[in-house]
């Protein structure tokens, strides 16, 4: 991708933030998205006005969603999206259902979980796991040790708790940036996967 | 710091977290934790499992609370607590009333955060700054154009604006991960500064 | 569509309905729903269990959205999607969404209307028109003349504000019906008009 | 009743709504209110601008309430005043708990449910009818099957389930109508059945 | 009024209280109250197992509603109705409705402040008092400066906004109590000044 | 403490109140309260504009905090807290933490109460009391037997459950009326015990 045709921060967002000078790991970084996704996710032409910001973002990101983990990647794309419906973010909700159909060959399944994960053709554990996120999302203050036991009898280990809470709470940050800056999520989202 | 004398991550959250070695660079940051504030923040030591995770955390949260920014580190704090305080999130509170009282030079000020904003004594533009964090916190969904116009009417440039939604938006994130985690803040933020 | 091709309740809903003769005319509407639509919307299988109750249903349905009104077709279809949104109704968002999708030619309008109507292209009218109704829908105690004289300033006549009314009352009911029983919608709405 | 006796929709919306003729049926339907209860319901003038909507709203209206069920006439007025008074809606809750004191003989249960259910003398099967319907009012989201296996616990069909979610349906929609447009309710109903 | 014929607190609170011996003052109390409403008003019975918190109630009690205002009687049960409403208390609901229809002459007025204020005849200056009343009910962590102002500019005393106040706050207390015990009002209520 | 030194209504909320003179009684009140405490707490030099009022809120007052009851005084501060928390009242939290610090020599155990008394250490019987009074507070409406019933199972008697219904009850109003006069805690409170 040449550097001209990449769009500016001002392009994906409300708010008039000046483009920035990307670092070659991050020139390349933009690059592996356009030959692996076809477009560079807006959300991270939005922290391109910062670099520094936009590595911290990114590196937050990619443990969490990518690394080694008792949940599998679709579980957490399954969070991702049941946490943005209740918090009604229109980017994450636009971007996390492709990958929700993408990664379970399932349009309609992504499509329930935006709507209301309690529609979903989810499992015992899938719920579980969605109950947690959805009460982190609605009343923190109201977690207690009960709502960690309840995962524990579905099936998850104190690691998968821990990383049900990261993804859970990932996304009550990610939300919320995407709604305070009115980030468009990119148009070939909406066509992935259907 | 011994390592020996380090605390485990099972010591300061209700899961049962394997501990993890350090790589240099993590050993001489808790180094120099222990020797700025007399003791490693909890919250360090609860990612700590993991030490990818550790710095993804660290490298998100330094930038957000340190570097340059048309806010102040004082105003970053103060909209910390008014984020923790509508979540209810006990870490986030103590450790972060603690960076208030220090960085305001007023005890009593720290409080009113904890306690409520709206009593606080904020000027118009910090108390411009805490309605948005706050309806970003409580009603995601409903925040519109007419809200970043208030925040650009109160003085805040488009700058400002991505700081204020990216330091709110980060504590709802870190609250929902401190409570779901049941994590305990270090005993010595109660009596910092007061 | 033979007698037997078709679907019963039970195929439809959680609860265990029987199936009901239909008189002649409820057997045409469905053989035209066949025709226009390709398949019987799985709302009125449900409702078939009980000729009367289906009668009565699609009286007030039909009249609500094909009637003549100030609104347009889509304007109606736009409101039972942002109602159906707040409600997180399943069946509704599927339905109506496809509508959209369909009478706007826009398949991103329809998915933005879905997540959040507040980040969806509406011009002023179709926004005041979505702001009023979905007041209407999460504390219609608190409607009041003021919400009126906002949509008569948005250009409505009072008749229009009883169309607009009207629309997201109704699916206030449908809504609750289609989770009440937990309604499936069909399968061919999510690949209509993409 | 002669036509120029005839209260207009004006006299009982806010809303400015041009009087129309109404069909023999309907003139018809009108007199027999008069003969019955002494009075039109002004929910029925209000729709009489438009003799097709009258009918549709009378069409389901009669169905739900009149029909056969396993809901007896009281239990389906019990399910109208706990929803109204949920909603705040002052027609509804004027009218119905008319009714609920007719039918059950019992000035002061009409009162307790007007205020609040919980405080009624509703026998087990009753009290769970009200829960189920005021959760559907409250919080239909969250409905789910467990909710439905509480009815048939307390007795109830699925059919029955049916009838507890339509009038409960049902009534989220009037309600909603009725305060959209400032409904007034008769006067006649406040002195009824006391 | 015999000591014999005096109900005692088990009889109209949910809790199993014993009785006790009134003072003289407090046994006048009970008998003016026979003479002047031709009743003890059960939330003195429930109160009356212990002088000590009998006379605490009646002396605060009788200050708010009974002494010397810019506030009418009616003014402070209009009040009274308003903020039970939100809280939905039967026993508060029941009593003060009969005061209000009582003062008021208007029994219709009574009804739609139970039902909803925003419904109810109101003048421009009682409606600003139960706005104000009703969002200390519903959200007391939101009430500023601005809602007092508002209070001022419909034309009360910074002394009458002292007075709203602390009716208003006083229901929320007396709601919760009745609610917490379950107390039962009197059945001569209901019928009062219908 | 000469009459001339003492602090005016003006002094401590944010309304216009005449200063009154107070009765022989209340000046000795004001002076025991000087010598035992150091100061006079401002919600007294509040309610000191009208020695009627005065002496309403400080019968009930003390009778709730002070007289026998099978719950502690630190039990009856920690409801207190409990409950000014969810309402986020600064007067109280300020006033009752400060209690709390002092009756259980443990500052860190009063700071967790006024940030989220989930994460208190608190007893199995002490957590019962606090669900009870936060439930009573944010939703009376839904308090029911099976909610006195779990106090039960938790050890406390009826006349416990009198006791705690009564502080909850009397903090939801006290919140009120400081959150309403803008109440400011003596600089005092906050160095208590810490």
């Amino acid at each position: 991708m040449s550097e001209s045709s990449r769009k500016n921060p001002t392009d994906v967002v409300a708010l008039d933030l000046p483009a920035a000078e990307l670092d070659e790991r991050q020139e390349q970084y933009f690059q592996v998205c356009e030959e692996k996704l076809g477009f560079v996710p807006n959300v991270l032409t939005a922290y391109s006005f910062d670099p520094a910001k936009l590595n911290a973002f990114t590196g937050l990101y990619n443990d969490l969603m990518l690394a080694d983990s008792g949940l599998s990647k679709l579980d957490r794309e399954i969070i991702a999206v049941a946490v943005s419906s209740v918090n009604k973010c229109y980017y994450c909700l636009a971007a996390h259902s492709a990958s929700v159909r993408k990664l379970s060959g399932n349009a309609v399944f992504g499509e329930q979980l935006v709507m209301n994960y309690r529609s979903a053709d989810l499992d015992r554990r899938q719920m579980a796991m969605c109950d947690f996120a959805v009460k982190l999302t609605e009343t923190p203050a109201k977690v207690i040790e009960s709502d960690r036991e309840s995962l524990r009898e579905a099936g998850f280990s104190d690691r998968d708790i821990w990383d049900i809470s990261a993804v859970a709470s990932f996304f009550n940050m990610s939300n919320r940036m995407a709604i305070a800056t009115d980030m468009q999520p990119n148009d070939e989202y909406h066509a992935m996967a259907r």
